[in-house]
């Protein structure tokens, strides 16, 4: 597909500077601009590669202003940012959509599915589920017993649900990510040092508009239900024990993993590869910064933290910082004793 | 399905106190309890709850007293705790199992199966397998050639056992778990800069009731086998290198990682997110806390240990606390040094 | 299949000492050697196990001196390390070649492919893909649209190939591997603490030789690529997020998380659970200890770091050990000072 900047310039209600039938097919950063592409300019601190892109055209802010000439033909617009990123959702959406039921599949009988339901070859859906209108279910999904997905909500390929696990609406679930396998919940049997299965009977209730990134495993409550409120991000590889509720638009960076029936407050932002301990609560917008450990409740609300255990940031960054000292610290030390001792 | 008090207090071998009626059709949280459920008291802390909880049913320990009127039916037994978790066992005992071959599957005419076998849709059983009595694999399960799989073990949707692997009996594998990709052995060639893969020729042999969680990964040995003994519990996105060895009823949780041809005893405890260096050995019964990470062997046994690199528990807590106050001491340390050298 | 002496010998260009008809059909190691098997021995600590083995041919070197008698055959060669590897090599090229279309399996007819390529059955193969010759794709693997595989290359069952990414020749992909998800970019929208989702709609450009462990995830590019270079080893349970780049002969091990627009040099190595964090550069040959914690650039090639935040190896050794005896430095601290008080 190819579009002119006047096409573009009319759909984002800007104003073309230079040739208005230059026609780009694809994107590019504005610093990796190749002839053909479309890329924007935002930041002030890539004005530079205004002046120097081989991009063929360039989104810029209304304001802009040119201290060399420019080659390629420029939109302009109020604001940069979010007319490229609003162009961007528009290329995704001509991507082909899929649709129907693929074969081979399995379908139980008993499935009740709305309109425009994508179920992609090798998937298979089990008894008593309910699949929303505009479901897309890729190739090779297992979807267990009775399980309910939203309006909306796309499931890539190789995803697996355990049975009676709840998705809501306009819900995102990457490929490898396993939803509502049995919590971690043993029985220590002193006599023989082995262990007895809990049964996790519970289920796993994932609310609208969450997205969850590759191989995340989320597991069943052992009763009730492990929790993922409205509006959740989890990036890939992440673990939730069960048990957990993440509250309402929380966000998790790779690899973070969630201790069983902890509770996480809303609107909280966790870097990478954090760790939480079990039955611990933590406050609303606690911030946590990449690798912190937390082993107790944290209740004061929009906390930033980071360590192991975690302390406030700058408090981390001084006692970082003393540490790589500590043989010079204790080489005084000793010198001190040694002056006094002398005395 | 519902149960009456008095069939539960049967089955219990236990005594009905309030209405041997009362039924119930599914269980819950003495805390969350709501009308036709069952739920338990067993941890004194509960106890407000029995007061106020919406639970049809509570089974309770003969020596409960009550300080308040009960709303609820109660079932009266020795020990409330083991009694709701051999309900539980019965309860889940009684969802529907899976049994025979679904199709489409792709299982090779040398497979050679026990009795009560499942093989979900669109799972590839390859040449020479083995299964035992009732062996449940779940849909879109990979197994390949020569791995033998012992009676009453349970492979989840998804999950790929790599050919010559053996699996004990009784044992759970969840979705997404990968076991016997080939270990991770390259060989550098320092010409280039490059590195030739060491090919990994050996297999992973699982004992008995061993579980493991979602999206584990347990690497093939180079030669010979990575052992993972009977009873072992693994939580999920776990690593376990070639040439590993883990030992009977060793339990980790989720994302701890162990590094090549290390060797843990048996009824040791991991937190999560533990890390253990290669060709290390750890001894009987040590307890890591999560995010431990271990470069050295630990040779005495029952030590619980925590920190990177780890050191008995209460001792990481002090220098943890002390590591808080650095700056003060710092502070403290260039005082001393300056009033001294004023002398 | 069965090997003598004599035909190893005269593979491996060696000289049979002891019985040229001895028979193995298997391999081992030297301190587990079994009878009918084939071990080496290169390192002097393993010895002793020379002149116990049970193996029936052992590989030494040509100036391996005998200190007491030894009951396997051996064959000598000038190296014996890389004469056993080159037999593993023939012993894994022995493993039978899978070859042809298997069905049910979903290639669109828009597919191109070469010559010996094997897909397995419940594999689906997307619109205007190109598989080079000899690439074998494993059972229930997917692979989207217009996805490029390069020679020789094998993607094992179960992984994940999202559109447009591009696999170099000569690859492996392990089982559960997920390439080209989207990353993990969301706009904050501070009017209801929600996020919007920024359309990832570059790809995942895999080079040459490049091999990736079980259950990885690779992320696409938000615009443009991320970057595996030529011959990276990847080990299980990675992340590398959204437009980072991994410079040629890099090596991580298991559980490295890399955060997004990284770049990471050439031949650099890092160990387990690694994190870096987002927007920074590592040099060539950086070498990281496991559960480094990297948040800035690390600019001086071929530096030894370990630690979080990182420092020179040999520091951080020092400092960990001082960590140890804060408790003994906090109470001669406060001595001194109250010592320095009382004067």
């Amino acid at each position: 597909m190819e579009f002119t900047a006047q096409t573009i310039a009319d759909f984002l209600q800007g104003k073309v500077e230079g040739n208005p039938d230059a026609k780009v097919s694809d994107v590019s950063k504005i610093e990796e601009g190749r002839p053909g592409t479309l890329c924007f300019l935002a930041n002030p601190k890539y004005e530079k590669y205004l002046y120097t892109t081989e991009a063929t055209i360039v989104i810029v802010n209304n304001d802009q202003k040119l201290a060399e000439p420019v080659k390629a033909t420029l939109v302009r617009v109020p604001n940069a940012y979010e007319s490229f990123a609003s162009l961007l959702e528009l290329y995704n959406s001509f991507q082909p959509q899929r649709k129907g039921i693929e074969q081979p599949s399995s379908v139980a009988s008993s499935v009740q599915m709305g309109e425009d339901v994508y179920i992609g070859a090798f998937s298979y859906i089990s008894e008593n589920v309910k699949l929303g209108n505009n479901v897309k279910i890729y190739p090779q999904c297992y979807v267990g017993d009775n399980v309910v997905i939203g309006d909306n909500t796309t499931i890539f390929a190789g995803a697996r649900i355990y049975h009676n696990c709840k998705i809501g609406a306009n819900c995102t679930i990457h490929s490898g990510v396993v939803i509502g396998a049995d919590g971690f919940g043993f029985a220590p049997q002193s006599a023989e040092n082995n262990y007895k299965k809990i049964p996790q009977i519970g289920n796993v209730v994932i609310e609208d508009y969450v997205e969850i990134g590759s191989n995340s495993t989320i597991d069943r409550a052992t009763m009730g239900s492990t929790y993922i409120r409205k509006g959740v991000k989890l990036d890939n590889l992440i673990h939730i024990a069960h048990n957990v509720e993440v509250g309402e638009n929380t966000v998790m960076a790779a690899q973070a993993g969630i201790a069983g029936s902890t509770k996480i407050g809303r609107d909280c932002m966790f870097g990478g590869q954090v760790g939480i301990a079990p039955h611990v609560t933590i406050a609303n917008g606690v911030k946590l910064g990449a690798r912190s450990g937390v082993n107790n409740s944290l209740k004061k609300e929009n906390e930033v933290l980071i360590g192991a255990p975690v302390q406030p940031f700058t408090d981390f960054m001084k006692c970082s910082a003393i540490f790589r000292r500590l043989p010079d610290m204790k080489r005084d030390l000793d010198l001190l004793k040694k002056k006094l001792e002398d005395k």
